[in-house]
């Protein structure tokens, strides 16, 4: 990935995009020195408290999942580095609410388990009621590489901070959120692809070690911090996402079959790197749902396609699924919680559940034929004085093409001369009589 | 920007992203044909319909839009390429409901005005209530240069589609959706700046007549079709914000000056081309903040930030500020329009109006000593022999930086040998006791 940046001193550019929830969600405040973002007394009811947090980088997780709903305060390390034991110690004891206790969510990376654990440690040594779920939901490292290290934790964590941050704002206790959290992160699994290393900013710009990916070629498995995948290859779309649900899915895969996707409620995550478009993003979201459903018949009840874990401006993307299970705790399953309304910035999922449910396929499939409402002007033409006119004229358009082309590169976009030119050749191809062509479509059909 | 894509065919991209959107918000339907993306009948109240669209790449703009308060049809073209008359015409015409009239807003570009302005006469001879708003906020194209064309339009236009699509949502008429439309358009400003071109998927891969960005420099005024901008320089972050808010607010700035923001209320909209890191984005945000009241004395109402107007993963971003002005039409005012629910997955504003207007600044600044209240364990400790010892195997730490930061970068993201290193280097500088040092806490600040 390009290794531009608007900021390239990384110490700045954490401190500073922490500054800006404050900004953009004013029920957030910012402890500067320890990198906390925590909702502001005031807007912290008496609730079970949810912290996490992690190394930068990964952006709008976790500070933008502080909010009402979802996480009370989000600890954040420097870029790609988890934060320190006494930061997140800070977080838990005196930046939440600890009355009714707090559940701390970490991903599996051994500095976070590390660092949050000793925190917790601390905490619970201090009185406070503590629980402490990890998430390891990314199967792109196998049972015999993971070892007694396990999977790395990657986008399904966003998915068991919405769900245990709806049960917590609904007044739950610890016991239940804790159980809950689990249990979501227990039934996710991921798996990443990217076509490029992400530059850190500050770091050198030389290469390192990592052999640069060539043009075409796909990591899969790629981690979060530039981790090694399972693999490279020069792979379409198809046969990636193919590659990737069967990493996730294929019950014969004795290394990666985590977990058996068999409940009626699946739900899908489609989670942007960072660097791909929105438009891309689309594209692959379709592939992906498509996939799912015609070679593992899987229709997910929920599909939620965005920029929630990334890694920089990373050049990938992820797929998480969650399998729904029984809660067991007499109250909301999580697909009530996924849907609950939630105010963190970094959340976005607006579609409600009764649009989500109610299956409904209505379409507008009405074509009213341009000429037909239009008055007749009553003008005369004589076809074949206006064929050979537009003939000669567009034959001369498609010749200029190199040269419309060439200030419009300097000017535009540099796309009018292919544009005129595929409309020209478009209506001489046509071999209909100049009125009946539908030129004028295709003739305007570009953007100077 | 990079040239790497997932999919790489054009026009199965637009197409595959487009159909994206029936899965992701299932109250949504798609004309694959005509590239339509609209609200199906049973979610598409008797309303002022609202169509809107331009070419692709600008993803979530316009067919993520789409939805319950936002716009009712977006009609598609290929990547920066406008869609044609007919395509407009069928979505106009008979892809939403007509009954109640319907607004046309699109962005000042020669030929999206061409043929949105030839569908909107078209569907106007069928006799149905047409009105269009043509949004150009972009002063990047100044007086002198904009000549009869005049300004391009950017990512303000996504404040009109949310003030224009919440009014319709409730009911008023199409004179009064239409005067609201104009007013917003009329009272915006924007300006972007990028980095780098960025690369259409599809196009050669070898170097267009736009010369590239050299490292450090970034182009002020950047279009979203990667159209020249008002000239390059290698400046930071803070200098360019400096100069982007001028060209926004400076009066003496003849050429520029096209709005007078002088409202009691202003709405910043800081937005994301497309390829910023969420990181970097939230820390140009804050910048953008910090200097609109230090040298503007502006404090937004409402500050928005996030991915809306997209140029592919182009890596830039626009600073839009929207003039709040009455809206004269006895009823809801743009802040309240703005704050209005909305279901479409592309507008993200969760901010509820109670926590922007209760100017809440409480902050939680307790903090409770590490040590205190932790038992005391008894054990004792030679100082003298601790530190010895400490002090030796620090000292061999740092001599293995290389090796662990050459094993790291094979295995990991590379950074375990430099943080090992600087934790052994703070805690030998600490020069107290190993006892009192806080070593741990510093020791434990990296991610493997």
């Amino acid at each position: 990935m390009s290794a531009k940046h608007f900021i390239n001193d990384p110490t700045l550019l954490v401190n500073s995009a922490l500054r800006s929830l404050t900004y953009t969600n004013p029920s957030l405040a910012l402890d500067p020195a320890n990198k906390i973002v925590y909702r502001r007394p005031s807007y912290a009811p008496r609730q079970v408290s949810i912290v996490s947090g992690g190394g930068a980088g990964h952006e709008p997780s976790f500070a933008a999942m502080v909010g009402h709903g979802m996480l009370s305060a989000a600890v954040s390390g420097t870029i790609f580095a988890s934060p320190s034991s006494e930061q997140i110690r800070t977080g838990v004891q005196s930046r939440v609410d600890t009355s009714r206790g707090v559940l701390v969510t970490v991903m599996n990376y051994t500095g976070d388990v590390l660092n949050f654990g000793v925190a917790v440690e601390k905490a619970r040594a201090a009185g406070i009621d503590v629980e402490m779920v990890v998430v390891a939901d990314d199967v792109g490292v196998g049972r015999e590489k993971g070892g007694k290290v396990g999977r790395r934790g990657i986008a399904g964590t966003v998915l068991v901070h919405k769900i245990s941050g709806a049960l917590a704002a609904l007044g739950r206790p610890l016991s239940e959120v804790a159980k809950v959290a689990r249990l979501t992160a227990e039934n996710l699994v991921s798996v990443g692809a990217s076509l490029e290393h992400v530059h850190v900013p500050g770091r050198s710009l030389t290469d390192s070690a990592q052999e640069k990916l060539a043009l075409g070629e796909v990591e899969l498995g790629m981690g979060i911090h530039n981790e090694p995948g399972s693999g490279r290859a020069k792979v379409e779309l198809p046969e990636l996402v193919n590659r990737m649900l069967a990493q996730l899915l294929d019950p014969n895969d004795r290394d990666r079959h985590f977990l058996h996707v068999n409940s009626n409620e699946v739900v899908l995550l489609v989670n942007n790197l960072g660097g791909v478009s929105v438009l891309e993003l689309a594209g692959i979201t379709t592939e992906v749902v498509e996939q799912l459903e015609k070679t593992w018949k899987i229709r997910p009840v929920r599909i939620i396609s965005g920029t929630f874990m990334t890694s920089l401006n990373g050049l990938g993307f992820s797929i998480t699924l969650l399998n729904v299970v029984n809660t067991d705790i007499g109250g909301p399953g999580m697909i009530e919680l996924l849907d609950a309304p939630c105010e963190a910035t970094g959340w976005s999922a607006p579609v409600p559940k009764k649009t989500w449910e109610e299956k409904n396929k209505a379409e507008r499939t009405d074509t009213v034929d341009a000429n037909k409402p239009i008055k007749e002007s009553g003008l005369k033409w004589d076809t074949q004085t206006a064929t050979a006119a537009l003939t000669k004229g567009l034959e001369r358009l498609i010749s200029a093409e190199p040269e419309i082309t060439k200030y419009d590169t300097v000017v535009g976009d540099g796309d009018c001369g292919i544009g005129l030119k595929r409309g020209a050749e478009g209506t001489l191809s046509s071999k209909v009589p100049f009125l009946e062509s539908k030129w004028r479509a295709k003739f305007t059909n570009f953007e100077v």
